[in-house]
Protein backbone atom coordinates (compact mmCIF):
# COMPACT_ATOMS: atom_id res chain seq x y z
CA UNK A 1 0.00 0.00 0.00
CA UNK A 2 1.32 3.32 -1.31
CA UNK A 3 0.97 6.28 1.05
CA UNK A 4 0.30 8.47 -2.12
CA UNK A 5 -3.54 5.94 -2.26
CA UNK A 6 -3.73 6.93 0.86
CA UNK A 7 -3.27 10.35 1.46
CA UNK A 8 -7.03 11.62 3.08
CA UNK A 9 -6.88 11.31 6.57
CA UNK A 10 -9.48 9.87 8.97
CA UNK A 11 -9.51 11.13 12.65
CA UNK A 12 -6.55 11.91 14.79
CA UNK A 13 -5.52 9.49 17.08
CA UNK A 14 -3.50 10.69 20.54
CA UNK A 15 -1.80 8.35 22.68
CA UNK A 16 -1.34 9.20 26.51
CA UNK A 17 1.08 7.18 28.78
CA UNK A 18 0.14 7.19 32.38
CA UNK A 19 2.44 9.78 34.34
CA UNK A 20 4.27 7.41 37.54
CA UNK A 21 2.28 5.23 39.95
CA UNK A 22 2.74 4.77 43.22
CA UNK A 23 4.39 1.65 42.45
CA UNK A 24 6.68 3.28 39.71
CA UNK A 25 7.72 5.40 42.49
CA UNK A 26 8.66 2.23 44.44
CA UNK A 27 10.13 0.48 41.21
CA UNK A 28 7.76 -2.18 41.47
CA UNK A 29 6.89 -4.13 38.93
CA UNK A 30 3.47 -3.47 38.25
CA UNK A 31 1.29 -5.31 35.41
CA UNK A 32 -2.36 -5.64 36.02
CA UNK A 33 -2.02 -4.75 40.20
CA UNK A 34 -4.59 -1.72 40.17
CA UNK A 35 -2.19 0.88 41.51
CA UNK A 36 -2.89 4.46 41.71
CA UNK A 37 -1.08 7.53 40.47
CA UNK A 38 1.19 9.37 42.96
CA UNK A 39 1.47 12.78 43.13
CA UNK A 40 3.21 13.43 40.56
CA UNK A 41 1.44 11.10 38.40
CA UNK A 42 -1.52 13.34 38.83
CA UNK A 43 0.81 16.40 37.99
CA UNK A 44 1.47 14.61 34.56
CA UNK A 45 -1.95 13.98 33.97
CA UNK A 46 -2.41 17.86 34.32
CA UNK A 47 0.50 18.24 32.06
CA UNK A 48 -1.19 16.14 29.15
CA UNK A 49 -4.47 17.97 29.82
CA UNK A 50 -2.59 21.84 29.42
CA UNK A 51 -0.89 20.43 26.45
CA UNK A 52 -4.10 18.81 24.60
CA UNK A 53 -5.27 22.15 25.21
CA UNK A 54 -2.62 24.46 24.46
CA UNK A 55 -2.54 22.25 20.78
CA UNK A 56 -6.61 22.99 20.73
CA UNK A 57 -6.07 18.97 19.88
CA UNK A 58 -9.76 18.29 21.51
CA UNK A 59 -10.66 14.55 22.28
CA UNK A 60 -14.48 13.12 20.99
CA UNK A 61 -13.92 9.97 22.70
CA UNK A 62 -11.56 8.36 25.02
CA UNK A 63 -10.63 4.48 25.42
CA UNK A 64 -8.49 3.73 28.47
CA UNK A 65 -7.51 0.72 30.43
CA UNK A 66 -9.52 -0.79 33.15
CA UNK A 67 -6.40 0.11 35.50
CA UNK A 68 -7.23 3.45 38.04
CA UNK A 69 -3.81 4.90 36.83
CA UNK A 70 -4.69 5.09 33.10
CA UNK A 71 -8.52 5.76 34.06
CA UNK A 72 -7.08 9.00 36.70
CA UNK A 73 -4.76 10.13 33.90
CA UNK A 74 -7.62 10.58 31.33
CA UNK A 75 -10.30 12.13 33.79
CA UNK A 76 -7.59 14.23 35.25
CA UNK A 77 -6.71 15.39 31.80
CA UNK A 78 -9.81 15.89 30.46
CA UNK A 79 -10.73 17.97 33.08
CA UNK A 80 -7.76 20.37 32.46
CA UNK A 81 -8.67 20.19 28.85
CA UNK A 82 -12.68 20.75 29.20
CA UNK A 83 -13.43 17.59 27.48
CA UNK A 84 -14.88 15.55 31.02
CA UNK A 85 -17.79 14.87 29.23
CA UNK A 86 -17.10 12.97 26.34
CA UNK A 87 -18.12 9.31 25.69
CA UNK A 88 -16.12 6.76 27.52
CA UNK A 89 -15.16 3.31 26.60
CA UNK A 90 -12.82 1.08 29.14
CA UNK A 91 -11.44 -2.45 27.89
CA UNK A 92 -9.00 -4.79 29.93
CA UNK A 93 -7.57 -5.38 25.96
CA UNK A 94 -5.61 -1.69 27.05
CA UNK A 95 -4.09 -2.67 30.40
CA UNK A 96 -0.29 -2.93 30.75
CA UNK A 97 1.34 -6.20 29.98
CA UNK A 98 0.66 -8.67 32.68
CA UNK A 99 3.96 -8.87 34.57
CA UNK A 100 3.32 -12.58 35.59
CA UNK A 101 4.67 -13.99 38.56
CA UNK A 102 7.06 -10.50 38.53
CA UNK A 103 4.42 -8.53 39.88
CA UNK A 104 5.03 -6.96 43.10
CA UNK A 105 8.61 -7.56 43.15
CA UNK A 106 11.25 -4.98 42.98
CA UNK A 107 12.86 -4.03 40.03
CA UNK A 108 16.55 -3.86 41.58
CA UNK A 109 16.47 -7.20 43.72
CA UNK A 110 14.93 -8.93 40.72
CA UNK A 111 17.68 -7.44 38.73
CA UNK A 112 20.20 -8.80 41.27
CA UNK A 113 18.39 -11.90 41.50
CA UNK A 114 18.25 -13.78 38.11
CA UNK A 115 20.96 -11.55 36.35
CA UNK A 116 20.88 -9.01 33.99
CA UNK A 117 20.34 -11.06 30.73
CA UNK A 118 17.33 -12.66 31.85
CA UNK A 119 15.90 -9.47 33.82
CA UNK A 120 16.52 -8.02 30.23
CA UNK A 121 14.47 -10.67 28.51
CA UNK A 122 11.48 -10.24 30.86
CA UNK A 123 11.84 -6.69 30.03
CA UNK A 124 12.56 -6.09 26.75
CA UNK A 125 12.09 -9.56 24.66
CA UNK A 126 9.53 -9.55 22.20
CA UNK A 127 8.15 -13.61 22.97
CA UNK A 128 9.47 -14.46 26.34
CA UNK A 129 6.77 -13.90 29.37
CA UNK A 130 7.59 -13.74 32.78
CA UNK A 131 6.43 -17.45 35.19
CA UNK A 132 3.01 -16.88 34.96
CA UNK A 133 1.55 -15.78 38.72
CA UNK A 134 0.00 -18.15 41.12
CA UNK A 135 -3.47 -18.26 41.45
CA UNK A 136 -4.67 -17.17 44.48
CA UNK A 137 -1.39 -15.06 45.38
CA UNK A 138 -1.23 -11.41 46.76
CA UNK A 139 -0.64 -10.02 43.60
CA UNK A 140 -3.04 -12.26 40.94
CA UNK A 141 -6.80 -10.95 39.62
CA UNK A 142 -8.14 -13.98 40.01
CA UNK A 143 -11.65 -13.44 41.26
CA UNK A 144 -11.62 -9.62 39.96
CA UNK A 145 -15.17 -8.95 39.27
CA UNK A 146 -13.71 -6.54 36.44
CA UNK A 147 -12.26 -9.88 34.59
CA UNK A 148 -15.23 -11.85 34.90
CA UNK A 149 -15.90 -14.29 31.74
CA UNK A 150 -12.28 -13.24 29.55
CA UNK A 151 -9.63 -15.22 29.74
CA UNK A 152 -7.53 -13.30 31.69
CA UNK A 153 -3.84 -14.30 31.46
CA UNK A 154 -1.74 -15.21 33.93
CA UNK A 155 1.41 -13.77 32.43
CA UNK A 156 2.44 -11.95 29.07
CA UNK A 157 5.47 -11.10 26.49
CA UNK A 158 5.04 -8.15 24.14
CA UNK A 159 3.60 -10.12 21.51
CA UNK A 160 0.65 -11.26 23.60
CA UNK A 161 -0.44 -7.59 24.53
CA UNK A 162 -0.58 -7.55 20.88
CA UNK A 163 -2.32 -10.56 20.13
CA UNK A 164 -5.10 -8.68 22.21
CA UNK A 165 -5.01 -5.54 21.64
CA UNK A 166 -5.56 -5.61 18.14
CA UNK A 167 -9.03 -7.42 18.12
CA UNK A 168 -9.67 -4.37 20.10
CA UNK A 169 -8.19 -1.38 18.04
CA UNK A 170 -10.09 -3.01 14.72
CA UNK A 171 -13.52 -3.29 16.68
CA UNK A 172 -13.64 -0.04 18.96
CA UNK A 173 -11.11 2.21 17.95
CA UNK A 174 -10.81 2.05 14.43
CA UNK A 175 -14.44 3.07 13.66
CA UNK A 176 -14.04 5.76 15.92
CA UNK A 177 -11.54 7.21 13.62
CA UNK A 178 -13.15 5.99 10.41
CA UNK A 179 -16.01 8.44 11.69
CA UNK A 180 -13.41 11.07 11.77
CA UNK A 181 -12.90 11.38 15.65
CA UNK A 182 -10.64 13.10 17.83
CA UNK A 183 -9.65 9.42 19.50
CA UNK A 184 -7.60 9.78 23.22
CA UNK A 185 -6.46 6.22 24.01
CA UNK A 186 -5.02 6.85 28.03
CA UNK A 187 -3.24 3.50 28.84
CA UNK A 188 0.57 1.94 29.64
CA UNK A 189 3.85 1.69 28.40
CA UNK A 190 3.53 -1.95 27.02
CA UNK A 191 -0.15 -1.55 25.33
CA UNK A 192 0.90 1.86 23.22
CA UNK A 193 4.20 -0.27 22.54
CA UNK A 194 2.15 -2.39 20.70
CA UNK A 195 -0.35 -0.38 18.82
CA UNK A 196 3.01 2.21 18.08
CA UNK A 197 4.74 -1.29 16.84
CA UNK A 198 1.26 -2.25 14.37
CA UNK A 199 1.29 1.04 13.31
CA UNK A 200 4.81 2.04 12.53
CA UNK A 201 5.72 -1.56 11.33
CA UNK A 202 8.09 -1.54 13.94
CA UNK A 203 10.02 -4.74 13.83
CA UNK A 204 10.09 -7.74 16.88
CA UNK A 205 13.75 -6.94 17.99
CA UNK A 206 13.88 -3.08 16.94
CA UNK A 207 10.60 -2.54 19.32
CA UNK A 208 12.88 -3.64 22.33
CA UNK A 209 14.04 0.43 22.01
CA UNK A 210 11.37 2.17 21.48
CA UNK A 211 10.07 3.90 24.89
CA UNK A 212 7.18 6.04 25.11
CA UNK A 213 7.52 8.83 27.90
CA UNK A 214 4.43 9.56 30.36
CA UNK A 215 2.30 12.41 30.21
CA UNK A 216 2.81 13.47 26.74
CA UNK A 217 0.19 12.82 24.38
CA UNK A 218 1.44 11.56 20.97
CA UNK A 219 -0.42 12.38 18.02
CA UNK A 220 -1.05 10.07 15.10
CA UNK A 221 -2.62 11.44 12.23
CA UNK A 222 -3.79 8.44 10.05
CA UNK A 223 -4.47 7.82 6.12
CA UNK A 224 -7.89 5.93 5.22
CA UNK A 225 -5.13 2.83 5.21
CA UNK A 226 -4.56 3.72 9.10
CA UNK A 227 -1.22 4.32 8.35
CA UNK A 228 0.99 6.58 10.41
CA UNK A 229 1.28 10.26 7.83
CA UNK A 230 4.42 10.65 9.79
CA UNK A 231 5.97 7.35 11.28
CA UNK A 232 6.28 7.77 15.16
CA UNK A 233 3.97 10.49 15.33
CA UNK A 234 4.09 14.08 16.75
CA UNK A 235 4.50 14.61 20.79
CA UNK A 236 2.97 17.71 21.80
CA UNK A 237 5.89 18.25 23.67
CA UNK A 238 9.00 16.94 21.65
CA UNK A 239 11.94 17.91 23.85
CA UNK A 240 10.08 16.62 27.15
CA UNK A 241 9.47 13.40 25.44
CA UNK A 242 13.17 13.17 23.89
CA UNK A 243 13.97 13.83 27.91
CA UNK A 244 11.55 11.46 29.11
CA UNK A 245 12.23 8.69 26.40
CA UNK A 246 15.95 8.59 27.86
CA UNK A 247 15.18 8.38 31.21
CA UNK A 248 12.83 5.34 30.82
CA UNK A 249 15.50 3.98 29.14
CA UNK A 250 17.53 3.91 32.34
CA UNK A 251 14.24 2.13 34.65
CA UNK A 252 15.35 -0.39 37.02
CA UNK A 253 18.91 0.17 36.78
CA UNK B 1 -50.83 -2.59 38.15
CA UNK B 2 -50.85 -3.92 41.61
CA UNK B 3 -47.49 -4.74 43.07
CA UNK B 4 -48.46 -8.63 43.68
CA UNK B 5 -48.28 -8.95 39.91
CA UNK B 6 -44.70 -7.77 39.86
CA UNK B 7 -42.79 -8.78 42.70
CA UNK B 8 -39.78 -10.22 41.01
CA UNK B 9 -37.45 -7.33 40.97
CA UNK B 10 -35.35 -6.33 38.03
CA UNK B 11 -31.75 -4.60 38.48
CA UNK B 12 -31.17 -1.83 41.46
CA UNK B 13 -30.84 1.57 40.97
CA UNK B 14 -28.82 3.94 42.94
CA UNK B 15 -29.27 7.56 42.71
CA UNK B 16 -25.86 10.16 43.83
CA UNK B 17 -26.56 14.27 43.61
CA UNK B 18 -23.59 15.46 43.72
CA UNK B 19 -21.89 17.10 46.52
CA UNK B 20 -20.98 21.04 47.45
CA UNK B 21 -19.45 22.65 44.46
CA UNK B 22 -17.64 26.62 44.49
CA UNK B 23 -20.82 28.06 43.35
CA UNK B 24 -23.10 26.22 45.90
CA UNK B 25 -20.53 27.83 48.50
CA UNK B 26 -21.21 30.83 47.12
CA UNK B 27 -24.80 30.66 46.97
CA UNK B 28 -25.19 31.02 43.13
CA UNK B 29 -27.89 30.03 40.81
CA UNK B 30 -25.45 27.43 38.74
CA UNK B 31 -27.82 25.22 36.28
CA UNK B 32 -26.07 24.24 33.46
CA UNK B 33 -23.03 26.38 34.26
CA UNK B 34 -20.15 24.04 34.74
CA UNK B 35 -18.76 24.55 37.87
CA UNK B 36 -16.36 22.31 39.65
CA UNK B 37 -16.65 20.55 43.16
CA UNK B 38 -15.54 22.56 45.87
CA UNK B 39 -13.32 20.22 48.58
CA UNK B 40 -15.93 19.77 50.87
CA UNK B 41 -17.69 18.01 47.64
CA UNK B 42 -15.07 16.41 46.90
CA UNK B 43 -15.26 14.75 50.13
CA UNK B 44 -18.78 14.14 50.01
CA UNK B 45 -18.16 11.82 46.83
CA UNK B 46 -15.60 10.21 49.01
CA UNK B 47 -18.19 9.30 51.56
CA UNK B 48 -20.92 8.64 48.37
CA UNK B 49 -17.89 5.69 47.59
CA UNK B 50 -17.76 4.63 51.30
CA UNK B 51 -20.75 3.74 51.75
CA UNK B 52 -21.42 2.13 48.22
CA UNK B 53 -18.40 -0.23 49.91
CA UNK B 54 -20.02 -0.68 53.40
CA UNK B 55 -23.01 -1.89 51.97
CA UNK B 56 -21.57 -3.81 49.18
CA UNK B 57 -23.57 -1.99 46.37
CA UNK B 58 -21.28 -1.97 43.94
CA UNK B 59 -22.68 -0.63 40.37
CA UNK B 60 -21.85 -2.52 37.03
CA UNK B 61 -22.61 0.71 35.31
CA UNK B 62 -22.95 4.12 35.42
CA UNK B 63 -24.17 7.37 33.64
CA UNK B 64 -23.62 10.78 34.77
CA UNK B 65 -25.05 14.33 32.98
CA UNK B 66 -22.32 16.13 30.77
CA UNK B 67 -21.14 18.37 33.83
CA UNK B 68 -18.25 18.02 35.54
CA UNK B 69 -19.90 18.18 38.97
CA UNK B 70 -21.55 15.13 38.83
CA UNK B 71 -19.07 13.32 36.36
CA UNK B 72 -16.35 14.21 39.34
CA UNK B 73 -18.91 12.89 41.85
CA UNK B 74 -19.23 9.55 40.16
CA UNK B 75 -15.35 9.61 39.46
CA UNK B 76 -14.38 10.15 42.72
CA UNK B 77 -16.66 7.61 44.96
CA UNK B 78 -16.37 4.72 42.17
CA UNK B 79 -12.58 4.83 42.28
CA UNK B 80 -13.11 4.69 46.18
CA UNK B 81 -15.71 2.10 45.77
CA UNK B 82 -13.16 0.18 43.41
CA UNK B 83 -15.68 0.07 40.26
CA UNK B 84 -13.92 2.80 38.48
CA UNK B 85 -13.36 0.31 35.54
CA UNK B 86 -17.44 -0.02 34.87
CA UNK B 87 -18.88 1.28 31.92
CA UNK B 88 -19.89 4.96 31.35
CA UNK B 89 -22.71 6.66 29.90
CA UNK B 90 -22.61 10.56 30.09
CA UNK B 91 -25.87 12.65 28.52
CA UNK B 92 -27.07 15.95 28.55
CA UNK B 93 -30.51 14.89 29.62
CA UNK B 94 -29.17 13.91 32.85
CA UNK B 95 -28.29 17.30 33.29
CA UNK B 96 -29.13 20.00 35.88
CA UNK B 97 -32.28 22.37 35.86
CA UNK B 98 -30.96 24.97 33.27
CA UNK B 99 -31.91 27.80 35.21
CA UNK B 100 -32.03 30.91 32.24
CA UNK B 101 -31.33 34.20 33.30
CA UNK B 102 -31.00 33.36 36.94
CA UNK B 103 -27.62 31.22 36.34
CA UNK B 104 -24.20 33.30 38.08
CA UNK B 105 -27.18 35.13 39.94
CA UNK B 106 -26.51 35.31 43.82
CA UNK B 107 -29.47 33.33 45.47
CA UNK B 108 -29.98 35.93 48.02
CA UNK B 109 -30.16 38.61 46.16
CA UNK B 110 -32.43 37.17 43.64
CA UNK B 111 -34.51 36.66 46.49
CA UNK B 112 -34.09 40.76 47.68
CA UNK B 113 -35.12 41.83 44.34
CA UNK B 114 -37.91 39.59 43.07
CA UNK B 115 -39.24 39.15 46.56
CA UNK B 116 -40.31 35.74 48.19
CA UNK B 117 -43.65 34.67 45.75
CA UNK B 118 -41.57 34.96 42.80
CA UNK B 119 -38.44 33.66 44.02
CA UNK B 120 -39.88 30.40 45.28
CA UNK B 121 -42.23 30.13 42.26
CA UNK B 122 -38.68 29.89 40.25
CA UNK B 123 -37.09 27.43 42.37
CA UNK B 124 -40.17 25.24 43.20
CA UNK B 125 -43.12 25.81 41.52
CA UNK B 126 -43.42 22.92 39.02
CA UNK B 127 -44.05 24.67 35.49
CA UNK B 128 -42.58 28.13 36.06
CA UNK B 129 -39.89 28.33 34.06
CA UNK B 130 -37.38 31.86 34.95
CA UNK B 131 -36.43 33.62 32.12
CA UNK B 132 -34.71 32.39 29.61
CA UNK B 133 -30.96 33.69 28.97
CA UNK B 134 -29.71 35.97 26.60
CA UNK B 135 -27.33 34.28 24.06
CA UNK B 136 -23.71 35.07 23.83
CA UNK B 137 -24.44 35.85 27.66
CA UNK B 138 -21.69 35.61 30.25
CA UNK B 139 -23.10 32.26 31.54
CA UNK B 140 -24.97 31.03 28.72
CA UNK B 141 -24.15 27.93 27.08
CA UNK B 142 -24.46 28.30 23.32
CA UNK B 143 -21.10 27.39 21.31
CA UNK B 144 -20.42 24.84 23.82
CA UNK B 145 -19.30 21.58 21.52
CA UNK B 146 -20.86 19.30 23.59
CA UNK B 147 -24.48 20.40 23.40
CA UNK B 148 -23.46 20.78 19.20
CA UNK B 149 -26.31 19.19 17.31
CA UNK B 150 -29.18 19.01 20.20
CA UNK B 151 -32.35 21.54 20.91
CA UNK B 152 -30.42 23.20 23.91
CA UNK B 153 -32.92 25.00 26.24
CA UNK B 154 -32.10 28.49 27.74
CA UNK B 155 -34.21 28.11 31.00
CA UNK B 156 -36.33 25.20 32.21
CA UNK B 157 -38.99 24.36 34.71
CA UNK B 158 -39.29 20.71 36.46
CA UNK B 159 -41.33 19.94 33.89
CA UNK B 160 -39.34 20.31 31.33
CA UNK B 161 -36.71 18.32 32.59
CA UNK B 162 -38.91 15.52 33.45
CA UNK B 163 -39.70 15.52 29.57
CA UNK B 164 -36.78 15.47 28.34
CA UNK B 165 -34.90 13.03 31.18
CA UNK B 166 -37.74 10.56 30.97
CA UNK B 167 -37.22 9.39 27.14
CA UNK B 168 -33.54 9.29 28.13
CA UNK B 169 -34.64 7.11 31.42
CA UNK B 170 -36.71 4.66 28.94
CA UNK B 171 -33.81 4.14 26.28
CA UNK B 172 -30.70 3.59 28.27
CA UNK B 173 -31.36 3.31 31.76
CA UNK B 174 -34.24 0.94 31.88
CA UNK B 175 -32.18 -1.66 29.69
CA UNK B 176 -29.11 -1.69 32.19
CA UNK B 177 -31.93 -2.37 34.50
CA UNK B 178 -33.85 -5.00 32.96
CA UNK B 179 -30.42 -6.51 31.84
CA UNK B 180 -29.98 -6.63 36.04
CA UNK B 181 -27.31 -4.40 36.43
CA UNK B 182 -26.67 -1.78 39.27
CA UNK B 183 -27.18 0.98 37.60
CA UNK B 184 -25.57 4.03 39.39
CA UNK B 185 -26.64 7.67 38.42
CA UNK B 186 -24.47 10.33 39.45
CA UNK B 187 -26.69 13.53 38.37
CA UNK B 188 -28.31 16.68 40.04
CA UNK B 189 -30.89 17.97 42.57
CA UNK B 190 -33.43 18.76 39.99
CA UNK B 191 -32.39 16.03 37.58
CA UNK B 192 -33.00 13.09 39.97
CA UNK B 193 -36.44 15.02 41.56
CA UNK B 194 -37.64 14.34 38.11
CA UNK B 195 -37.17 10.80 38.01
CA UNK B 196 -38.20 10.46 41.45
CA UNK B 197 -41.15 12.19 40.88
CA UNK B 198 -42.13 9.83 37.69
CA UNK B 199 -40.40 6.41 39.92
CA UNK B 200 -42.67 8.08 43.01
CA UNK B 201 -45.55 9.27 41.18
CA UNK B 202 -45.55 12.01 43.49
CA UNK B 203 -47.64 15.29 42.37
CA UNK B 204 -46.95 18.22 40.97
CA UNK B 205 -47.65 20.12 44.22
CA UNK B 206 -45.76 17.49 46.57
CA UNK B 207 -42.96 17.24 44.78
CA UNK B 208 -41.59 20.69 45.71
CA UNK B 209 -41.35 19.68 48.96
CA UNK B 210 -38.91 16.73 48.00
CA UNK B 211 -35.08 17.66 48.50
CA UNK B 212 -32.47 14.90 48.25
CA UNK B 213 -30.02 15.14 49.87
CA UNK B 214 -25.92 15.01 48.29
CA UNK B 215 -23.97 12.49 48.80
CA UNK B 216 -25.64 9.84 50.14
CA UNK B 217 -26.70 6.82 47.87
CA UNK B 218 -30.49 6.36 47.73
CA UNK B 219 -31.40 2.88 46.52
CA UNK B 220 -33.82 2.13 44.77
CA UNK B 221 -35.23 -2.23 44.21
CA UNK B 222 -37.77 -1.99 41.33
CA UNK B 223 -40.28 -4.62 40.30
CA UNK B 224 -40.57 -5.98 36.67
CA UNK B 225 -42.93 -2.64 36.12
CA UNK B 226 -40.24 -0.92 37.41
CA UNK B 227 -42.18 0.27 40.26
CA UNK B 228 -40.26 1.20 43.08
CA UNK B 229 -41.01 -1.77 46.14
CA UNK B 230 -40.31 0.46 48.70
CA UNK B 231 -41.62 3.98 47.96
CA UNK B 232 -39.23 6.66 48.12
CA UNK B 233 -36.15 4.22 48.27
CA UNK B 234 -33.59 3.62 50.87
CA UNK B 235 -30.94 5.85 51.65
CA UNK B 236 -27.64 3.91 52.52
CA UNK B 237 -27.37 6.76 55.21
CA UNK B 238 -30.52 7.52 56.60
CA UNK B 239 -29.72 9.61 59.53
CA UNK B 240 -28.01 11.65 57.99
CA UNK B 241 -29.65 12.07 54.82
CA UNK B 242 -32.74 13.32 57.00
CA UNK B 243 -30.45 16.06 58.59
CA UNK B 244 -29.12 17.04 55.19
CA UNK B 245 -32.37 17.29 53.51
CA UNK B 246 -33.39 19.39 56.33
CA UNK B 247 -30.72 21.77 55.44
CA UNK B 248 -31.84 21.66 51.72
CA UNK B 249 -34.69 22.83 52.10
CA UNK B 250 -33.54 25.77 53.75
CA UNK B 251 -31.08 26.81 51.45
CA UNK B 252 -31.21 30.16 49.96
CA UNK B 253 -32.82 31.96 53.23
Amino acid sequence: MSGSMHDSSVGTLILLRHGESLWNAENLFTGWVDVALSEKGKGEAERGGQLLREADLLPDVVHTSVLRRAIATANIALDVADRHWIPVKRDWRLNERHYGALQGKNKKQTLEEFGEEQFMLWRRSYDTPPPPIELGSEFSQDGDARYAGIDAPRTECLKDVVARMLPYWEAEIVPDLRAGKTVLLAAHGNSLRALVKYLDRVSDDAIAGLNIPTGIPLRYDLNDALEPLKPGGTYLDPAAAEAAAAAVANQGR
